[in-house]
This record gives C-alpha cells, sequence and structure tokens, in this order.
C-alpha cells in the first residue's frame, strides 16, 4: 500500500469530513441566494448567522457582526490594510515586520510606490519580532500596524498581545494576520486588543475560497470591493453559502479540539526530536520560543531543501521547503534569511506542520525513511566531505 | 407533495450535479494545495490548468492564460475597473450606463468621490443602451468603457459588439460585466472585441464562491490584491481548486446545453404568453428586443411586486422582485426606473428566470397558481377599483 503521510498543513489542510457534509445540502437542495426575499433563500441566511456566530467564537468576538466573510485570507489581509488607510489618508506610515506573509510584505511594497513609507521591524535569531524596535518607530504619522500572529513557516508566536497593549493606548489601528494561529493556539481578539484579524477556512480543515476578517465595533474602514449590499456592504458577492457553513465548522470543530493540543505538540516534539537524533546535520529554526502546536522547521545542513522534498515526495511524505506561496520562486525563504540564518541552513530548511489527523505511525515513518534521504543527498553534495563525516569549509 | 419551482436562476442556480461530482474529490483525498512542489499538490495543478481551459471555451477565449479565478462577479468587476484605472492613471473618464449591476455602478458613484469623471449612459424604453449616446460620450479623457453583456432583472442583450467595435478603433479598454450572459447565451469575446470579461460560476450552475475574469493578451492592469504568485501574480491566494474545478465543468456543460437555448425561450415564451393571457394587468418588461432566453420581467400594474413574491413563496414558486442584490433595500429597481416605466409598473414587476432544468410542468403550475395570486391582490389593492374592474386614477 503506497504510504500518504501529509505533514504541508500550514499550507493548507484536509477538509475535516463533518464540515464537507454540513456543505453538501448547500451545494443540492438548499442552493437558494441568502439574500433573496423568499423562504427558500431566507432559511439559508440563518445557516450563515450560525457560521458567524461559531466563527466569532474562534477569536473571541464579542459581536457576531464583527465577523466579515471574504474569499480568502489575502483578501482578509488587503482589505484590512487597504480599508483602513483609504479611511486615514492623511496618515502615511505603516509598520510590519519583515517576517510577513507576502500578502502583508508585498502589499506594503507595493503601497512604498504609492507614497506610503513603510517600517518593517526586524526579528530576532528565533524569528520573534523586536517589540522595542516596534515601539520606537510609532510615529504622529503612523496609520497602521499589521503583525502576524504565528509565522507560517516557522510557527513562532509574536507578541500580539504587548503589542496590542501599546498600540490600544496609542490609538493606532492594529492589524494581526492570524492565519497560522486560528484553530491552532486559543485567539482573543480582546485580549490581542487588535482592531482587524484576518484568517483563513483552509487552514484549519474548511474549504478553500473562503476567509474571515474580525473588524472590532467602531473601526473605520472602507471596503476593499463596492457592489452589493452583502456582509453589510463590506464585502459584496453573492456569498459563499456552502463554504461559509464549511467554514462555521471547522471553526467549531477547531474549538473543541484545541484542549488536545498538548498531545500535538507531542507529538510534533516527537517528530522533531527523532530527526536530530537521528541526523546530526539537523537543527531546529525558532524551536527555543512559543510556537504553534502543529510546526517545526529544520535544517539540513549542506544539502537542498528542494531535493528533501522531493525524494520524501516519493516515498509519500509531504512537506515544504517554506511557504508553498513561494513556489514557483527560487527565492530563498525572506523569513529564514530575517533570522539571520546562514545560506547554508536556509537553503537546506524544511517545513513538517502537522495536524489533528497526524498519527503517531505517520511520524514514526518519516522517521524512518528520512535519515536515509539525507544521508543519501549529503554523499553526492558538493558541500559534504564524505571522508571526514563533516561540512567543507566554502570560501 | 409540497412543489418547489425554482424561477430565480439570475440570482443564483442550482450546482448541477457533474459539477458537484467533480468538486467532491478535492474536498476528500485531493486536498493539496496547487502550489505546492511535490505530487500531490502538481497534480491539483493540472485540474486547475482544464478548468481554465474550459472556461477559456465558453467565452471564446484564445488563450487559457486569458482567464484569471476571482471568488466571485462582485470582484472581476472591482478588478477590472480598478485595475485598468490604476494603470492608467493620467485619464479619469469612465463610462457606464444606467442599468448596469451594483458591482459596477456603486463602483462607479464611489470613483466619483474619488475624482473621476462618468457617463452614465441611458437606455431605450426597451433597456437597451443607446449606443449613439455612448459613442458621442468618448472623449480623450476616456480610460474604460463597461457594459453589461445581458441585464440581471430583464435578460436584455446589449449591442457588446457594436459598442466593442468602435471601442477597438478608439483604442479605448472594454469590459463587458457578462454575469448574465456566460452559459446563457454564445459568448465570443472575440466577436465582442473587449478587453476584460466578468463572470461567476453560480449563474450557471456552478457553485458559488467563484468567478473569473477575462484579460486579453497584452492587457495593462493591476491587480486588486496583492500577495502570492498565484494566477500569475493577477489574483493572489490559494486557489478555491474544488470552486474552481466546478465552475470548469459547469463551463463544459453550458457549452453543450447552448444548443437547447432555443427550447429553453420556448419554455420562457409559453410562461410569458401564459401570462398575459391569463392576467390582464400584465406587461412584459424589455420584451420587444432580444433577450436571454431565460427570462422575462413582467409588471403587474397596481399590486406590490413583494406581496406578489410572499404569496407565490406559500405556493412553492420562487421569483425575484428584482435584483437579489437589492434585498433589504425598498429603492425601486434602478433598471425599470432607467426605461421610464411608470411607478405603478416598477412597484409590481417580477422577474421570472428559468434554467435548463426547469419543467413544462413547473410552468403550468405557475400558470395554475398565478392568476389567483394577482386577483387576491388586485381585490385588496387601494390603486385598483374592484367594481370596474380597473386601476384607479391616482392624482
Amino acid at each position: 500500500m503506497t504510504k500518504h503521510v501529509y505533514l504541508d498543513n500550514n499550507a493548507t489542510t484536509m477538509v475535516a469530513p463533518e464540515a464537507l457534509e454540513a456543505m453538501l445540502p448547500f451545494y443540492k437542495e438548499r442552493y437558494g441566494n441568502a439574500s433573496s426575499m423568499y423562504s427558500f433563500g431566507g432559511l439559508v441566511a440563518k445557516d450563515l448567522d450560525a457560521a458567524r456566530h461559531r466563527v466569532a467564537e474562534l477569536l473571541g468576538a464579542e459581536f457576531d457582526y464583527e465577523i466579515t466573510f471574504t474569499g480568502c485570507a489575502t483578501e482578509s489581509d488587503n482589505m484590512a490594510v487597504r480599508g483602513l488607510l483609504s479611511y486615514y489618508r492623511n496618515k502615511k506610515h505603516i509598520i510590519t515586520s519583515t517576517v510577513e506573509h507576502p500578502a502583508i510584505i508585498s502589499l506594503c511594497r507595493q503601497l512604498e510606490k504609492e507614497g506610503y513609507r513603510v517600517t518593517y521591524v526586524p526579528v530576532d535569531k528565533n524569528g520573534v519580532v523586536d517589540v522595542n524596535y516596534l515601539k520606537e518607530s510609532v510615529d504622529d504619522d503612523t496609520a497602521l500596524v499589521s503583525i502576524m500572529h504565528a509565522n507560517n513557516e516557522t510557527g513562532v508566536i509574536m507578541p500580539v498581545e504587548e503589542i496590542g497593549a501599546f498600540l490600544k493606548e496609542k490609538k493606532i489601528p492594529f492589524h494581526v494576520d492570524g492565519v497560522q494561529a486560528a484553530g491552532k493556539i486559543p485567539v482573543d481578539v480582546n485580549k490581542i486588543n487588535c482592531d482587524l484579524y484576518s484568517i483563513s477556512a483552509h487552514k484549519f480543515h474548511g474549504p478553500k475560497g473562503v476567509g474571515a476578517l474580525y473588524v472590532r465595533k467602531g473601526t473605520r474602514m472602507r471596503p476593499l470591493m463596492i457592489g452589493g449590499h452583502q456582509e453589510k456592504g463590506r464585502r459584496p458577492g453573492t456569498e459563499n453559502v456552502a463554504g461559509i457553513v464549511g467554514m462555521g465548522v471547522a471553526a467549531k470543530m477547531a474549538v473543541e479540539n484545541l484542549e488536545k493540543e498538548s498531545s500535538l505538540a507531542a507529538l510534533r516534539d516527537r517528530l522533531q526530536k527523532g530527526i536530530l537524533e537521528r541526523v546530526k546535520t539537523a537543527s531546529v529554526n525558532g524551536g527555543d520560543v512559543l510556537r504553534t502546536p502543529n510546526t517545526t522547521n529544520i535544517s539540513f545542513e549542506f544539502i537542498e531543501g528542494e531535493s528533501i522534498l522531493l525524494y520524501l515526495d516519493q516515498k509519500g511524505i509531504y512537506v515544504s521547503t517554506g511557504s508553498a506561496c513561494s513556489t514557483g520562486s527560487l527565492e530563498p525563504s525572506h523569513v529564514l534569511r530575517a533570522m539571520d540564518l546562514p545560506f547554508s541552513k536556509i537553503h537546506g530548511s524544511i517545513r513538517f506542520s502537522l495536524s489533528r489527523y497526524t498519527t503517531e505511525e505517520e511520524v514514526d515513518y518519516v522517521l524512518q525513511e528520512l535519515p536515509g534521504v539525507i544521508q543519501t543527498l549529503l554523499e553526492i553534495s558538493p558541500f559534504w566531505d564524505n571522508e571526514k563525516g563533516e561540512g567543507k569549509i566554502m570560501e
């Protein structure tokens, strides 16, 4: 039997069977438009409300109407940043970090071209945003701060509560990209004191094609798109009813499963410890600080991450060399570069991201197969001295 | 047995069982990220390509890469208009019509606030855009013309080929909102000579939450959102694989079923003729010109469309008082107003929109039930003289 060990859950996840089951009626008999006046549509609107409530609960939002459904987290991120900026037109300074997702960091680079000034707050060697640097960057012109809750490549959790408390006092709007946190660690937008929080359903066993943006009551912003009255005008377009319902079920299940978080961390630690024991060239990136329980980013020095990925692929093990969003680009990971890792470690980095569906047996299969793959690749690596059994010193 | 006669297919449609069947594997075992490097993801990318080809065929596009998948038609419309405008920054004039969907008309109203000059081309009494007026409105400052292919409320088909030929000569970018045309009438973007064409899957038996924008090779525009490299950077965000695959199947089926278009028109005409024969206060809006084969908009003078809708709802017949997008608003239809209909006709207007799943039996059921509903409502209407059997002349 062909093995199938999926350890790329930070890229996307399997849809929970319960979520899919809840979605199906909306593709079949309950296909009405939620905005229609007749009962066939109106009943669907109630299901949207229920999903909205579940997502609000996932984020600790006080009011359901603080949740706006979107088409993906990239849309949530763009809507948050553009929406705030177009309201506060006189302020031209944005603060973000060097390790954000492209949906924020590439957007900020574009905004620089449009006349904005952007501060990219650096991170320490573990990849944690430098809070003091951030605090010192704030000035009267600061329109917005956008910091991720957890990093997609390393799982490292950012000090968003400390940042939020500071910004609340300064009355500066705070957007948190929570795509890699929601469903993996407890999220409470009121403890974080953020004004906006972006999430994506397919990162926590909901369907692809649906995201959400938490917008705190009273937050002033403009929509990214203009059209019908849906989502109170915040996000026009016929509601993706099935997708939203699926997201709701996934949110509910995520809340219920957060209690099992520690067992997922134990499984991740078993994988990480096993790899470090078996592969002497391996080292963990961001391992000294708080991380999401499902993620470990490991560098296999002197060899190429892409080669590891392809060899593991042949054995039915699916991992990532960083962010799947960077596929097609041969640029080394901007996150690991920001952590000041040497190139030899960046190029050999692999992200293992588990889910609550990952089993001990799967982890053990990886531990059985991975060391041989690494050894094979070391033996053909120009950066490895086979006789001495150590890396070559390159000039 | 409770009847269920769905005649609101311009609001949304049933997902074709074949489309849903094709989607399911991507929610179950084939949940990989299309942007991943490993085979589990890469194979999914091929399914995206196949869907893109099918959508390209639906629109007569020459190259598959001219199709960009989006989250909905509102996004396609916003992306088209904003994307072009942000490229041609020195031009500040937009031409559209008075009968566009809110995704265009409300966007244009917003653009006016942002410093753009917008010409809203009027329509004749049948709701057809005045091409001469449009031609005369063009000047050196015109950045973009956006005209719908078919109207959502009346089904009236606009002379987009004539407009396209004119604009091509003038070298002015042309966006066509084809949401109500694609899948209902043959579409050929090369015959239309448009640069951009927006469509939505859920209007032709695909799923909600996925749209597309045709962008002619060589068209210069900027993306609406910034993020990862997906859709060649035109529309970042993890691809909604299941939705896109469903859209592809729906597009393929639409192409195959276009041949049956005439039988759908015959069914619509049977409904329309039957109503006119049975209800003497009924009149068709836009009935004298080319329409999509599935739509008829009928005014029942002296009574309220909302009341008709609710009475029909009780009988399991689902229709619309105009655009479902306008629900929650009591504003009379801007489309019928633009056609210069008297208020008594606008307020009593009902849109019947059929699909290829509509049966003769369903149409006959409507013909059986509707006259009684209209009679009941006329009897309690303050605008109807029961003794004389005619409308009261109001001052």
